[in-house]
């Protein structure tokens, strides 16, 4: 599980700064969880090829983390893309984007699919046979969702030495790493875990970007190996958090503890901060492994 | 007059190019000029006063001439901008703006005024006392204007000296600025030519991007002090030029002459050529006062 932050900066884009969007690679999928203005640009910075990003979370309708998806579709159909291209978002994100498309009769060439999300409860939003996304109602100030990626449990590891020596025909080796009992060549009733090793951990993912502190959400997150929350702001600044439906560092913090996360990456400051550190400071005297979101960042979890 | 290239490459901004955006500074008045993604961070490099920009002028609505006006709105409207802003652009702009603000329930607390285009002559979309702003119809595959700006001939210049030898009362200088014969104390009519300077001549300037070779600009742009005109191709792709309606550099060069311009600008590149000299060389075959745009490059006529 790879995640690179493009951008980790709440409000505007700067010279040296950029909006939310991430990019989390996960069992051999990519996806791109939010674009604000110019992450088209950081995806070509941090040579991400545009062709493996099929699928395209946006968490609300605020500029900062949605601004750069029209962009990031023209350039996708200049380049003669082929393969379709799903967005995961708020109602009216199809409406935006295609008004766009209209007014500049600029149609994409590959196929366009928007899911549409209105639920206030999480709900899975996408599933193949290595991956699951469920949807992390947030509490914004307009309709928001995180997301929650989730690695299923592959297969199990054949113990090739153990199961020779029980005497198992390969035939039965498939059925071995899909975790059945077998009958050897004696016609013995061999247990599975006497010839398998357990498969590694799924790994999870849990995105929230941007809410006010919200425990409700601790249910959903609860476990993950990563889970990225929004800090805005810092303690000292907690009277901005609640008008303007942000967290600060220390309650990130202990939505990790009460969630009993791996490790929690802290993002979406507010510019008004010179010191990141600070943020980690601060999260760190309720939770111990913090990371700091940084635009170009490059995190490998095993 | 002096103008600031923020972004002159065709369809997708890149780590190291950006797409069409100018600032002109013009009479005290700062126009911006298109606004392709990114234009908001290009403002910031280049330190131009975000307050002192109440005019936007957007040629057509292809993303890589306004993907950057929602953002510079919306980070207009974050810094508390209270200064009217205009904007200028085809019919639908304002839908598509209003949109985006409406889905991201966030409303700018300063006046935003849309003067929608859709005439396909050339008019007189801005007036002051200095300064007129006219479109330019261009040749496009969408609904496109240029933008010709004219500043108004100034008072002209009193020679002071030459008004206290002719006897004349201070109360009448305001008189001869303007342009009036006055008498003197001594009722002798004094001709305004023989105490006042000519004002300087005004300048203008003309955009016009994206376009395909169309001669029938020619009248609206006759003799302007500099002209911007697209070069998206050499001659060797010509073929290209004509279904995307573009120009090549050698196009832009034989309206520069038809015209009688005094200075021709080359920009809106596509990315396929390395050197960018080439474009120069080819316009030069046919006129020969001509600059290259570059991104950050700053030009100062007098």
């Amino acid at each position: 599980m790879k995640l690179t932050i493009l951008g980790c900066y709440s409000a505007t884009p700067r010279a040296l700064t950029n909006t939310t969007s991430q990019v989390l690679e996960i069992n051999n999928h990519m996806f791109l969880i939010d674009c604000g203005e110019g992450t088209q640009v950081q995806l070509r910075k941090h040579k991400i090829k545009f062709n493996r990003i099929k699928h395209i979370f946006i968490s609300h309708l605020h500029g900062d983390h949605f601004f750069g998806l029209a962009g990031l579709i023209s350039t996708f159909r200049l380049l003669t893309r082929e393969a379709d291209l799903h967005i995961y978002g708020p109602k009216g994100i199809k409406e935006v984007i295609t008004l766009q498309m209209k007014l500049a009769d600029s149609w994409t060439n590959y196929k366009l699919i928007f899911h549409e999300l209105v639920s206030d409860k999480s709900e899975l939003i996408y599933e193949d046979e290595e991956v699951e996304v469920y949807t992390i109602p947030l509490t914004h100030r307009v309709y928001t969702n995180g997301f929650l990626f989730k690695e299923k449990e592959g297969e199990r590891k054949l113990d090739v030495q153990a199961a020779e020596e029980s005497h198992i025909d390969v035939a039965y080796y498939r059925k071995l790493k899909q975790g059945f009992d077998v009958e050897n060549e004696e016609g013995t009733i061999i247990k599975n875990e006497s010839v398998t090793f357990s498969p590694p951990k799924p790994k999870s993912y849990a995105f929230c970007s941007d809410t006010a502190y919200n425990e409700s959400i601790v249910p959903i997150i609860k476990g993950v190996d990563v889970l990225y929350h929004e800090s805005t702001f810092l303690e000292k600044h907690e009277s901005l958090a609640e008008p303007t439906k942000h967290s600060t560092a220390k309650q990130a913090a202990n939505i990790a503890k009460m969630a009993n996360v791996g490790a929690l990456i802290l993002g979406h400051y507010s510019t008004r901060y010179d010191d990141l550190n600070d943020f980690k400071l601060e999260a760190q005297t309720v939770f111990e492994n913090v990371h700091l979101a940084e635009d170009g960042k490059f995190f490998e979890f095993d």
